[in-house]
């Protein structure tokens, strides 16, 4: 994978450090931004919101809405709002997510704990959807809350088609692309496509940076679950297996299960699609996966869409902020979280 | 209560069947529209989404968009697609609804079934959510898309200050009525206050017709709160005594609780704040209920609202129209179901 690293990282691991620190004055005022959104008369809405806010993570999206307009030299402030929109607009999905996920594991029982998490997770990803679109309608563009509301329509379409594959073995490579496509490339490419658009530059930078979001989120998607089978709890930040304990059928699932010889195939089916699973399981499906090869060929795909995003960035002139976005793709390739 | 009775009821129970009549040919627009919008790629979404749009309901959120434009002049078609937006904003927050009080119902023990469904509200709610906002940039005008992002976000607030005071027998009376003003009556006002801007008509009258959607959503509210235990199975078309079984702490129970002996305040709390019941309770409460008068107080409180509502259309001319809106106001004081 080395072969695709770049002038930018040669000499180190890839992060997220560049753009970061790229960003770093812009992405304080997006904070503020969020915070001062998160203000309602609601003092639980404020705390749990706030909490989840709060946690950040890698706050990947808005940083990416800001570099993108930078990139096609936008020079004007609503960028800020509209990260803060996109940033929200992911934070509901995970909240979302919770509830679906959480259900899949429960099996049937939930504790009073978990249930009044899922309330909580329902209302306040609601909520937060619901100010993404206020911040929007504040920025005043059409054009982009076309974008943002097509963007969250699409998500979840992606996660009810997730859920309508999931245990099943049998998906083709295809639909599994679809599904990664809605439910999570699709944000990465809107998030890009609304620092375009608010740049209001040419119709051809405003696409290549759209395509470069895309093409960034399915590769994002893909090393996800690469790593949810390769990486470390301490890493990852979360027990690793997560997919494989709720029959989640992914890419490195579904060429396993391809390239394994039928009693391998028995037992993933066993595993996934009656999600019937033992202890060991796990360590013997990640066998089966590197035995397979099944891991790298992931990987491999992966690298294919970076390599798309890569060019997408060719007709941008040099530049730090062009340097710290292919940066970004390297990590994305390299990360091992 | 029929002392408020006005012409168009007086010889005939208050129904919505001269809105409902008088806006069929539009009403078929706004559910071609509908159906059209959920057109999508995922044919669970389809499924589950057109099942619920289809059940139905009584479509007045939707019908008072038609009717309030109309009555402020619209001769466009802009306000189809809005009355559908408002409908899947509707149904959304029912779907999401349905998950919060599912969750309190079953109290830590889920069915795959329920947990099937809790899923399958959160996703295809967070679609017709989307969906809503699609529709209204589709109509393009930043002012309606600022009324309703605004709703939206107001609702979801309503429905955590709801959990927040769940089973909180010490609720000022003012306390819930902002609550039912975030989660309820802010829909009906949006409904009709984007009526009025489609129409592009005075702003007294804008604000005129919005306040009556205001004023019509709290009394809509209370009197659904005293249905829950003053109507029949049969005409409400589900159990009564549904928020009794939560714990939904509501006026009549407020009222009943400051009126109560010692002895039923101490019953009120074990059935409310402990969530401690046995059967014989809800007949028990329902008795108390009337015997304090707090049914009949709750009414009365209603018929506040109503009665502002009435002098909200005092400046419109003498039309069907405005008859057929004052009868949506006796049918919400009349109504069994």
């Amino acid at each position: 994978m080395s072969s695709l690293a770049h002038a930018s990282s040669k000499n180190h691991t890839p992060s997220l450090a560049s753009l970061q620190s790229l960003y770093q004055d812009r992405m304080e005022l997006v904070n503020e931004k969020i915070l001062a959104s998160l203000e309602c008369s609601v003092p639980l809405i404020q705390e749990i919101a706030g909490y989840l806010i709060r946690q950040g993570g890698k706050r990947l999206r808005p940083l990416l809405t800001l570099a993108s307009a930078d990139l096609c030299g936008y020079q004007g402030q609503d960028h800020i709002g509209l990260a803060a929109a996109v940033e929200f607009i992911h934070t509901a999905t995970l909240l979302h997510d919770d509830v679906v996920d959480e259900s899949e594991l429960r099996r049937g029982v939930a504790t009073a704990n978990t249930v009044w998490d899922n309330t909580a997770s329902v209302l306040v990803g609601d909520f937060l959807f619901s100010r993404a679109f206020q911040l929007m309608v504040e920025q005043g563009s059409l054009p982009i809350l076309k974008v943002l509301s097509d963007a969250s329509a699409r998500i979840a379409e992606g996660e009810v088609m997730q859920l309508a594959s999931a245990r099943n073995i049998n998906l083709s490579e295809d639909q599994y692309l679809e599904v990664i496509s809605a439910k999570t490339a699709c944000l990465f490419e809107a998030a890009t496509h609304v620092g375009g658009l608010v740049a209001n530059t040419s119709e051809a930078q405003v696409n290549a940076i759209k395509q470069f979001g895309f093409d960034l989120g399915v590769a994002f998607q893909l090393t996800d679950d690469a790593l949810d089978y390769s990486s470390t709890k301490e890493a990852l930040g979360k027990s690793i297996g997560d997919d494989f304990a709720e029959g989640k059928v992914t890419l490195p699932i579904l060429f396993a299960y391809q390239a394994a010889s039928a009693q391998d195939k028995a037992f993933i089916k066993k595993c996934f699609g009656e999600l019937n699973q033992a202890e060991g399981d796990l360590e013997r499906m990640i066998k089966i996966l590197i035995q397979t090869g099944a891991l790298s060929a992931t990987l491999e795909k992966a690298q294919g869409y970076i390599q798309n995003a890569y060019k997408c960035l060719e007709d941008f002139p040099y530049s730090l902020r062009k340097l710290a976005l292919q940066e970004v793709l390297d990590f994305v390739l390299a990360r091992d979280h």
